[in-house]
């Protein structure tokens, strides 16, 4: 089976390795990109157009925002009708609606999907959610098992609601990552119990405690590396679906304190270059999402 | 080997279970409960001083504080030397490191256990953190194997490290909890997308999301039985370790925002019965360790 691919960014490229160890046949598209490793079965073309004209069915994987409106466009023109759209990026469910309602006037069906994992999911498979009509998920379940992690993958309703769902596992996962790191950070700065190896409290609560995650095992995993984090900035990125959830709770008056504080905190550390624990969720930013960890410089 | 076991609650029970399927015969003393229907090789005996007549090895499992303390105590006081006494619950660290120091008077030791898992421990072992004389820890591995999960003890270091990190544990897991419960607040009570099927979505994540962990298997067995809630109150019960967690880091200046917020949602649900996500969080509780849940009587 083929399918286009646009954009081959990190997510883009895992998603191509997983739909061709999966046999599907790739029609990809990146302008910055014309080689991938360990990718079978792809080819690179050189434009939206060079995509359309060989498949239908795309997978759109691009920034949130201008990029992806500018895809859905071109799509809008290029495809023929009840070709089918797939936007697995970070859209606002709202953006998402929009576009739906512009590529419908064409007979042309678009699906949300929101995906999460990170980079491990390219081995693991990922987590997708997926909105838009339930004929045409039922229709391309094939490609979704394809890429996701085994029952990874399920239908959450109409347009947007894949999107609107996985906004609000990260707005989740802003809140999970800063609890982890308030704790390590008394525990690295506590004066009580000095020198408490985090790698081994990692490791201890990893089996069979209440608070066993993925997460405690990417935690794990840095401070196997280095549990002092004295040359890195304290300094946390973040996406926008974060401030998305936020502002959405507060349209429909649900109250996400916790949230408020984790998106609080990361304003202050890139003002302040944060603490141990804001060095820990950078960390951790960058262990499942590649995310850059700023390096100090010292004099 | 025999073990005293001095506490026979639901904690005290999972841990006489998982010591007698590895063959160690049970010591043990609990005013109130003298037959457990699964577990072999027990001896129900009328007053600590019959444990101590037939072991010098004791694991008591009794609430924190005045219970804990006279406990220890009255062992004190009828144990012989070189005996050996593993404090299981949830004592507050410096009261852990005032008990050793009065047992070491009379040369006997005291280790402390952290023990998280709840009551699904019984059966996947537990996450123990130990603390006390390491000499001692070493000689007493074959018991915390016994209890623990696979890989799933270890040393953290002297008299109350083991507590000190258990209630860090606890802090960060009433975090957890919270940061889950108001992500399906939203999800539940949005106007975008009405019926979102919350078992589907935490099953969807439980599969290669970022966001995957022991507490969400949970909440997908909280919303596989009711995704309304409507029969129960929103009150969240605690116990002092969150408390504790918040003044230690207070006095440590560090800062735990999120924890501090998790602790007034609490005490604010206890007022008022809370919403959708502190219901969430009460069913939580019950899930992991069979804390009550208040039932709402309907007019």
């Amino acid at each position: 089976m083929k399918i286009g691919l646009i954009g081959l960014g990190k997510m883009g490229q895992a998603i191509a390795y997983r739909l061709s160890k999966n046999n599907f046949e790739i029609i990809a598209f990146d302008p910055k990109v014309s080689q991938i490793d360990d990718v079978e079965n792809i080819s690179f073309e050189s434009s939206l157009n060079d995509v359309t004209q060989k498949t239908n069915i795309i997978w759109v994987m691009v920034p949130a925002g201008d990029i992806t409106d500018n895809v859905i466009k071109d799509l809008s023109k290029l495809l023929k009708p009840e070709s089918i759209v797939i936007d697995g990026g970070n859209s606002n469910f709202e953006n998402t609606k929009k576009r739906y309602s512009l590529l419908k006037e064409k007979n042309i069906h678009l699906l949300d999907c929101g995906t999460s994992g990170g980079i491990a999911g390219k081995i693991n498979g990922y987590s997708l959610m997926i909105g838009g009509d339930k004929e045409i998920f039922e229709n391309t379940k094939k490609i979704f098992k394809a890429i996701a992690a085994p029952n990874g993958f399920n239908y959450m309703g109409p347009s947007g609601a894949g999107h609107y769902v996985k906004m609000i596992h990260n707005g989740i996962e802003y809140s999970l990552l800063q609890s982890y790191a308030e704790g390590f950070d008394l525990l690295k700065n506590n004066s009580n119990y000095e020198n408490l190896d985090l790698e081994k409290i990692s490791d201890t609560w990893l089996h069979g405690s209440v608070i066993r995650s993925w997460i405690l095992e990417l935690c794990k995993s840095v401070f196997n590396q280095d549990q002092e984090l004295k040359s890195i900035s304290g300094s946390i990125g973040e996406n926008q679906t974060g401030r998305w959830t936020l502002k959405e709770a507060e349209k429909e008056n649900i109250s996400m304190k916790l949230l408020k504080e984790a998106l609080n905190i990361r304003t202050e550390s890139r003002q302040t270059g944060g603490n141990f624990g804001t060095k820990v969720v950078a960390m951790l930013r960058n262990k499942f999402g590649g995310h850059e960890v700023k390096k100090l410089i010292k004099n």
